[in-house]
């Protein structure tokens, strides 16, 4: 009998994260893929990522709307119970022999809470690194839950082990989003348009002499100042006068802040250089960052896939705080001229070496390969 | 101002545990306690805890309903989830400025992920410690989760440090439960009869001779032995022929199977030894232990309470592997025999001395200075 | 393509209510069964009737734990409630043409607005009738929620459209509970022995002579009082001497105070001739109403079932007040002796003739053919 | 003892329509207020309704967060599920006497389920009115809840009496929405400027020589045509060339549809005389209203308070189908020519005669006197 394998998506960049694992899930032939789509994946308002999903050719087992709206603090924590109550049935319907949960993000603990109350062994990727804000105490609650650890680097899967996991059940398998990155490197140019591809709102880009791309997501536990934040970068990038692709926050507390600052910038201000995205498909996200000349803001992209794809990147305030860095990073404040400085300073100097510290673009079928064969057991206990 | 300490009560053995902390949090001049009592605490199945409470002098702030009927593992999951949904709306209406959460009891995990995502500093009592299933999962994510962490013995204190946790937020206060035993221990002798106070059903006990005390929760990922497990149990008491007080199980999931053993040995075996009670008050509770001979099961009474108040024990099983134990506990199976044989050593060598390895009868009071003084802050990152 | 019809059980007696409609759907060569298993059908503490089901040999499409514990009119909320957020994650994935929903607990109108708000034409067995309680609140609501209605009585049609109802849209179908009437009418005696095949607790039966069979509910809104009322049918039935089949009720709001009744009652009192059931399969069960002397209580099985099998009924209280009768029915209050008298004077004047009132025993596959077949709209508007 | 009345807020024009009953009520000596504020009237998109009460001096008794993101059919049914849930608490920690829900939003239903099942009277605001939509469903069955129905206009009450109610329970009171028009109409002019006090976005309007309002909300069942029908009213609307102030639509299923065809509209057109607003104050958008030369869209603002405003309106599609009409109403279907030549005529005709169809200005202090007198009883029976 194939193991059956539930992996619950809950938001656009969760996705990424996962495609290549899902994909060698769904064709190994000891493993049977139970694809659960959640949350934001689920809305149009968040870029509609369940309809990516289905046009990558994955079958979804159950589709679950859970998203509370206010994106404050108590919905957070709203719609992360609800993600309980609901994934109980459907864990309960479906009966998976293992669940996957991905990353850091709220609602994840929500998969791992459920997978844990109810006996099922849990594995989890990307635990171990270390950041700012609410997503460090989900990621490491998220350790604890769990019986598997696919980690992305050595220095998380030590981390791992310190807090007192069972070093049989870490293994480095690096993190599955390095492995789209590799396959968008190994192509010569990119293959659309994206203002033609993906619409967007703002300036027609001349985007022949290079670009940006900026991700600036709120951090959760300093939701009043998102404003000011995502202000600041929106003047450096129109000071930097550089053409620039811009995609909107994520589902997370505080992204109204982060979106107001933007509309507002939007209505009153000229930025003739900017357009903004809701969403692109993963690999076409990636192309775009890999022809970028350099990547802006505080999205994981930066230090991760970048690192790999040796694009400069310049990483504003502490929401990738603690995070292991190749060269590609330079770090800066929630200031304008800093970030107009650093940004100028990596167009002076060009791309860095590329780095494997994440990944060497074949973590997913190392992730499923260890989900057909690790013994599955529910047990554990601190090794101290 | 005073600091709005905010308690959540959701079940019999959680209330024993913090009542003296949360009678130090009402006096005291710097704080105002806001007590919350929720799931089993309400319900007359598991002893209506509810009233114990008000009867003890306590306000109660609110009250949540959140325990789905089926005592499996899907239901823990969904009470659970629930219980994140309801206490975001009562935290969003009380606005604590502290959180506190009790112990391991798979509920109390709904307290910890609402008060961290809502940015409300969190307190965590009696983590760092060691034992089987689930609770084991659910203590240690409660302690990545807490920015305050109020454990009972020096070697908890070190594993909460050694998973990365600040050692300034790290604080030796000793056992809230203890306490209440020093208080207990103090009196000469018991104060009240239990049958002619509480009822209980079965056997008229004649305990001038001695008795014992028996509390046997199921172990939650060993559910279907749960019923196998208390007939070994309840066959060893018959057979030893000491009058016993048994206390029927907490809310947990397994606990039909073993009241189903229960009931079923009612029905059909003649045990004039026995009476059965759902709850008593935790004085009363411990002055019955206090004056037994013997504490027998798997409740952690027979490791914290009874080290200090000198009481013999056999614990059985797994459920208290791992925690750390004073002289008076000896280890057994689930094995009729070798728990008679257990008790009846117990019998013959009499009380052992008592010890403070949780606690020396002052705790409440210590965690009550603590939240009245400590920084109150969200912020925290792996220390490694 | 067929129809895709889905149908929510959530308790024993809708199960029985609508075991022959599932039949005939389930073998309609235009309609697709499915079968949604929910909140105290699943559960142990009230017969595991979905253990029934599959015996049946019905394949359940999800199954959902919805019951909050606590049998009060808090818990009774929060399950429909919570049943509405599941119903609403079932129903998208299922995508069913059509929804039924069966009578008027409590629970059912979570099936009827889960439908509505998601657009999905709703259908409802057994409107129109008339009796006391919370239950008629309920049932007019889904009434109003409704767009086919399918009636058991000439009079329960009229009254659903003198609520404004679309007269082209209320059908007189019967009940399909007569269905299963109807065949164990047709064998000539009881094909198993009730002790032996479901065990049951209290005394051990000589019914050789005849026998009673008693359910008693509590009445939603006199939960207080729950206690006392069946306290004065317990002691009715021990005055009559004549051996008795006693059923535990179902799991509504007050039934501990039932329960506790009923507890009580077996632990204080000798009551040699009663013998308590949780459940049995639905058709041993009426082969027990069948060839019974007398039914006892306020269960609706007592006028609807018993009136068509010719079986003389006492019935206890308002909870079946304003239902049509025939005249196999004598109303008693919550009175000792007015009860124990009633049933003397059945048990003096013997079988009542049997009435159609409430169908032909062909309700089942009326409905099936209906929902096979009706023009399928959620359009609807007050008819004045 | 004063009786705690407890009404439950949950959107915008929930508000307006029972603001001047709430003040009647707060300052009713044998009243008690117990306001709960929830769903889209917590959130920031749909104007922080919040923010309007508190200003107005109400003290708020709970606030919760329950609106799931997604504005489609499987949310709006997930959002009534959570209500209930949470209302249960809210209503078990406040124990009022009497619930008040108004008219006939998805998630009022909520409220009305909760209160009915707690065996909590349950008053009704506005039943007995005929539209088109779900709301019809939602409107009927809250009156089959309700104890006491406080209709807007004679037919209503009759309708609501026909449906089986008992005429004693019936009052025609008026609708509270009209008292705050009564208060606009008896100023002489409007004292804010839109614009300065609200912002909007869009064209800035010369008012003087007149405006039209525009308020038009998605209809629930005919979802996917949302955008098209809005399409046809802002092309009508930019064809006419007169100045529009235009509000964005409520929480509905299908608004984003409405919302979007809104966007792209303003993106790629342009339309000089549109300004769009998310809310006002009710005064305030009163005034606006009573000023105006003509109302248009679906709201049932133009079919009630226009009528006591002698306001003339143009009514678009099915939306308020079947609701009573007084003279200033004209109906088209959804075609920008119909819609602009239907606003041309008004234009042309003035204004109509004011009706007290919906009431004379003094319904808010009826249903005060109300709540404070009638006897609170939770039995009710069909009548018939």
């Amino acid at each position: 009998m194939k193991r059956r394998v539930c992996v619950v998506v809950t938001a656009r960049p969760s996705y990424s994260r996962v495609k290549s694992a899902l994909q060698a899930i769904a064709q190994h032939p000891n493993l049977e893929l139970q694809l659960v789509v959640a949350a934001s994946a689920l809305l149009d308002r968040y870029g509609t990522t369940v309809d990516h999903i289905t046009n990558d050719g994955f079958q979804i087992a159950a589709r679950v709307y859970m998203l509370l709206e206010g994106e404050n603090l108590v919905t957070s924590a709203k719609t992360t119970g609800l993600g309980i109550v609901e994934f109980a049935t459907v864990f309960d319907n479906l009966k998976p022999h293992v669940v996957v949960t991905v990353a850091d993000r709220y609602e994840t603990l929500a998969t791992a809470v459920t997978a844990s109350y109810m006996n099922i062994p849990l594995a989890h990727i990307q635990g171990g690194e270390v950041t700012g804000s609410i997503d460090e105490k989900v990621r490491h609650a998220v350790t604890k839950l769990a019986n598997f650890h696919f980690v992305a680097t050595e220095k998380a899967g030590e981390r791992v082990i310190r807090m007192g996991e069972d070093p049989k059940t870490v293994f480095v398998t690096g993190c599955p989003s390095i492995d789209l990155a590799a396959q968008v490197k190994a192509r010569p140019q990119m293959d659309f348009d994206p203002s033609l591809k993906y619409g967007g709102v703002g300036a027609r880009l001349d985007s022949t002499n290079g670009y940006l791309v900026v991700m600036q997501h709120p951090v959760t536990s300093e939701y009043e100042v998102a404003r000011r934040h995502i202000t600041e970068t929106l003047e450096a990038v129109r000071e930097l006068d550089v053409p620039a692709f811009w995609f909107w926050p994520n589902a997370d507390a505080g992204s109204d802040g982060t979106a107001k600052g933007i509309r507002v910038f939007r209505e009153t201000e000229h930025a003739p250089q900017i357009r903004f995205f809701k969403n692109m498909g993963p690999e076409d996200f990636l192309q775009l960052v890999s022809h970028s000349r350099c990547v802006v803001g505080n999205s994981s992209v930066a230090i991760r896939e970048c690192s790999f794809l040796g694009v400069p990147a310049v990483n504003i305030g502490t929401r990738q705080a603690g995070r292991d860095r190749a060269p590609n990073v330079v770090d800066v404040g929630y200031d304008r001229r800093e970030i107009a400085k650093a940004v100028q300073a990596h167009l002076a100097n060009g791309r860095p070496a590329p780095s494997t510290l994440y990944g060497d673009g074949k973590s997913g079928q190392r992730v499923a390969d260890l989900l057909a064969t690790v013994p599955l057991s529910i047990e554990k206990r601190l090794t101290y």
